[in-house]
């Protein structure tokens, strides 16, 4: 039988190198076409599969997701992913595409999976997730939202609005439109909004109209191809880089010019708002450290130790191109 | 108990309204607000898993992605999500992130969580996953690589890239550049790199320079920033959209024209790339009928019935701003 050891002999590196390459660590792309190269030949098998065979309780932790195109969510995952892979854990991933019935058979889906707990990128927290969550009778995490009772991980999210907001204002901007999203959503539609209006609100000559539009990049882009040839505003707020995105595309397509005839700014700290022309200002969110943490605390609560019931991550602001001053 | 009837009564719609948005369907976003309120307040738990438990055999199907920030991945991702919904199964994503033992391991712990059927998105077709595709015993579909004597649903991947060789040879210029990827990914580092490089192999006067890069955005930002200063070329084609977009960011930031210093061109049909300026000439991919075909492919294996060894769908070029005549 070809052991990781007959393979790095092969290859001439160290056995760590061929484990760092097995468990899709970094490694460089030389040395990954060789190992490719060995492992087709040699048709090595890993045996982590025997090893979760004779192991008493499943090594999964199940994860529930809004929409499986979010930014925000991939890069939350990719961090849960790979620091369960460093604890020997594996990620069971289930889609809710944003139905609150979806979410709920989830959570019972996953229990009845065995894994050994679940972590939950729910919109809201109704009375049935609770029932479920205390049904199930094994760990539950929320992520991004607030659940008061349950154990949460979240992003400081009115402190987000309320930078972006004050930095606006300091600019001199006198007409604010703010692109909101439905407001059952508590993190973004509530807590993130009212960050930015509380800024917003003092000194007479100001005003910010608030329009609700929708997570998705197509339906932002439609209804600002509305609102952008009327609008007075010479600075939009949006809740999410998704939607200035889709701003920034109308804007295009109605041969609008930003920041020249408006400034524009998001939430997130997506890659894309980097690249695009203008790059857009926004308040980058730590997705990744939001990952690290997630793991840590669900594994601390699988193995029964208690955590602080509610943890809220610090985010900061990224001043680019797409805002100037009035 | 709080049914569908009660819901639909209490909200003035009808009960079909509400199924659907109980299913993540589409439902205008005053009904929807209206809907979360109604199901909030009544604690509403829908049936789905009492139904699922009184079901002989677990109606799940696994999925098993090479990355989680493939905006390809993720596009056929919701489609086979939505597919399989519409035939009332559940879908379990396990990520591989581009190692070989995990994507074999994957394949074993699906089994063991008693899917139904495997969809697998594979860098490359090792002996390894042909060992555990016929010990699992469980129908495995591939998805965009071919492996011989499996059932493959694919690309036309060397069609692909002969339309774009093409299209850029008729454009008249000289010298190319090809950014490809690793060749044991043969679907990409393969066939579409073969596509490319045919089409444009005929007449004495040019020149194709090809250099391998990677996946990674990051990585291929990287390697632009050092390849673009010094090349000859007027026309870049890069493997993927994601390769040209990074090309696309190396270029602002060397402060480099894209179409007046070298045109270029990616494959994938990304939603991004019609944003950005100028917007990027790509061959698009039907990444959601890929998705549906898939699933009415798993689920005829699944129920025994044979199905043609391999399906290559068919793409096509959507010309932007980013490319030129010479």
């Amino acid at each position: 039988m070809v052991t990781i050891k007959d393979i790095a002999q092969r290859a001439g590196v160290a056995k760590s190198t061929v484990s760092r390459y097995l468990n899709g660590g970094s490694v460089s792309q030389k040395t990954r076409a060789k190992l490719d190269e060995i492992v087709k030949e040699t048709g090595y098998t890993p045996n982590t599969f025997a090893q979760s065979l004779k192991a008493k309780h499943t090594k999964m932790i199940g994860m529930i997701i809004p929409r499986l195109d979010s930014y925000s969510a991939n890069e939350v995952l990719a961090s849960i992913d790979a620091s369960l892979r460093d604890q020997q854990y594996q990620l069971l991933i289930t889609n809710a595409n944003q139905s609150i019935e979806r979410e709920i058979e989830n959570i019972y889906t996953l229990a009845k999976q065995k894994v050994a707990g679940i972590i939950l990128m729910a919109t809201i927290i109704t009375e049935a997730h609770r029932k479920a969550i205390a049904e199930v009778d094994i760990p539950v995490l929320l992520l991004g939202q607030v659940g008061e009772g349950l154990h949460t991980i979240s992003h400081q999210e009115y402190e987000a609005g309320f930078t972006m907001g004050s930095y606006a204002k300091n600019l001199g901007h006198k007409k604010y439109l703010y692109l909101s999203v439905f407001k059952e959503d508590v993190a973004v539609g509530q807590l993130r909004a009212q960050g930015v209006l509380d800024a917003l609100k003092e000194g007479a000559d100001r005003t910010v109209e608030v329009i609700e539009t929708s997570f998705s990049f197509q339906e932002a882009y439609e209804q600002a191809l509305v609102i952008l040839p009327s609008t007075q505003a010479t600075f939009i707020i949006c809740a999410t880089d998704n939607i200035a995105m889709a701003v920034l595309k109308a804007a295009h397509t109605l041969d609008m010019s930003i920041p020249q005839q408006f400034s524009l700014a998001g939430f997130g700290g997506y890659a894309t708002t980097s690249i695009v022309t203008p790059s857009i200002t926004t308040v980058k969110y730590p997705y990744k450290e939001l990952g690290k943490v997630a793991v840590e605390q669900i594994l601390e609560l699988v193995s029964g130790k208690p955590m602080k019931e509610h943890i809220a991550l610090p985010n900061r602001l990224e001043i680019r191109e797409s805002t100037v001053p009035f």
